[in-house]
């Protein structure tokens, strides 16, 4: 369940700091199109992947003219897949390479543009600093456009002290910047695009800082939904998902002391735990089964009945939403089971 | 992807200690069909289920002709939808109550078989013991047929020493047999199963002993594909799953001393993690994001090339299975990407 207010503030929350193309949504945290076609009516034309089937799904459901696989892939039918895309619907599609070996894949399958994925500190993907221009001469040389690079800093999106974090950013833009800079050396300067960041980070690249200035696009996905790790952090978005169970059990204790819980019929399958339990407002969470989270209201409020709804807010919105089918958008999350659904969103992105 | 060696001796160790009904297979551990088609031919006709639409895929394949639903609702869809997958289909279908509530919502639907939970100790769904018998009488006064009882006692799954394994599960089914008698005294014998455990405590329902004897069924599901929470315990049975990724980079040290990490494209949108990181063999996983698990290898080893497949062995099997549309069951794993596809059985189970 998607609370239409708190989503409609966070859209216009992060489009006054990054307005249009400065902000390539990902579309990873929500795998809609449908959600992706309110970013998009919000000014944000270019959008982030993280797989072969979001870009092909958003550049057949006619949302964004530019979508970037910010990530790897080798996989031939993918990779041709996306290159069709393009073809059959005019969004332009970029990928991210950072090997020789993922290079020669794209070009084989008929990819046209990339983007040198450079390692900013995140142990995972990302070529060498000192040999991002060497890739990028080798694209060029093959004959694709090259773009420009991406460096993401996930490592420092939940730092909590946000002077310690816009250090350490700076630090990885640093990099990432004088790597934009050799790339365009070899390759021209129309290898522009430097894209980075997050939820975590979205508002640190200052458009006049000397080398912040020069991130030219940020990654953000999170911010549309959020989740309860995100809003740990002092971030100005809104929780906006929900999942929505149903009371099926309860158990009162016998004896002054025994204890007293309530069960409802959302689980394992239906959260990413990744970041841990779930959380309901005003109840302590006491472990997740496969469909079931064992609960108890704090403070000796009532135990929920049989057949109550209860709203449980995920750890991770990004692999909880991955487990449903759809998002059922409801005009106002605090009205409860009365809240009126006023659209629904399929999840029409899952999958690879 | 499913080895078919581990796969099949899974199924005979099982079927050997618990054959035919003895067993109650639990499909919430693979939610295929094509799956429990091979429990069922190892003469298992009897399955568990733990969502209605577990219940009414297992029905209109034809797989089992006795369906038990562990699990409570009160969803008056859901409930008519299994009512009717009875009358079509023939497949018996029971479902668990444990409240008037699930009683009450049971009997609407048009649900004729029930069997009672009992609180045997894991907090979570389950009436308490001194309230079985009467929740049984109203039942058969509504028209209901009581089959007997069930107690799941997971919280005992995992105790690591048998011994002290052994002496909890016998006070938990001593609770449910005492219960079972009950049930038996107000509705009469034929309320006769009393079906508990799963696969960490399959082998310990001695059939003469004066109380484990009594339970005639065990809900056992992880047993036939396991997993590497289940594989720390001295179970006889070995992983037949596995999540099947690609290297999509590798990041080499350049210098003595500085690390080196290859990712592969499997992450928590692929693998269950609420029993935390999955496991590659001869290497030490560090961390996965949406898409990616970061490793290395350990000792030395050489880290995998661009392009090469690695096996990773889920934490949790059931969350695991249901991230993905099928499984690929080969011939024999240990071939490594020469393993040749045998069947491929779609996980069409999946939802609610």
């Amino acid at each position: 369940m998607v609370d239409s207010g708190a989503f409609e503030r966070n859209l216009s929350t992060m489009a006054a700091v990054r307005p249009g193309t400065t902000l390539r949504p990902h579309v990873k945290a929500h795998k809609s199109t449908s959600l992706a076609a309110h970013q998009a009516a919000r000014g944000h034309a270019t959008f982030t992947c993280a797989t072969p089937r979001e870009v092909v799904g958003m550049a057949e459901a006619g949302v964004g003219t530019d979508l970037l696989l910010a990530n790897e892939t080798v996989d031939p039918v993918r990779l041709a897949a996306m290159a069709h895309a393009e073809s059959a619907t005019g969004a332009m599609v970029t990928v991210a390479i950072d090997s020789v070996e993922t290079l020669d894949a794209a070009r084989v399958a008929g990819i046209r543009h990339v983007l040198v994925d450079v390692n900013v500190g995140l142990p995972r993907c990302g070529i060498a600093p000192d040999r991002t221009a060497d890739l990028a001469a080798r694209a060029a040389d093959a004959g694709l456009v090259v773009r420009g690079v991406m460096g993401y800093e996930g490592h420092l999106m939940a730092v909590k002290d946000r002077n310690d974090q816009r250090a350490k950013v700076l630090a990885s833009m640093t990099t990432l910047v004088d790597c934009a800079h050799a790339v365009r050396r070899v390759v021209g300067d129309d290898a522009s695009i430097v894209s980075a960041g997050g939820t975590g980070t979205f508002d640190l690249y200052d458009p006049v800082h000397s080398i912040l200035g020069q991130i030219n696009e940020v990654q953000a996905g999170s911010y549309a939904l959020m989740d309860t790790h995100y809003g740990a952090l002092s971030l100005p978005f809104e929780q906006a998902l929900f999942v929505v169970g149903t009371v099926i059990s309860r158990t009162i204790g016998s004896s002054e002391g025994s204890p007293s819980w309530a069960v409802v019929d959302i689980g394992l399958k239906s959260l990413g735990m990744d970041h841990g339990n779930p959380t309901i407002d005003g109840a302590s969470v006491w472990f997740c089964s496969d469909e079931h989270t064992t609960f108890s209201p704090d403070d000796g409020a009532p135990v929920p009945h049989v057949g109550d709804r209860v709203f449980v807010r995920p750890a991770h919105v990004d692999p909880t939403v991955a487990m449903h089918t759809a998002m059922h958008v409801v005009d106002d999350a605090r009205a409860g089971s009365d809240a009126r659904v006023i659209e629904v969103w399929p999840v029409d992105l899952r999958g690879w």
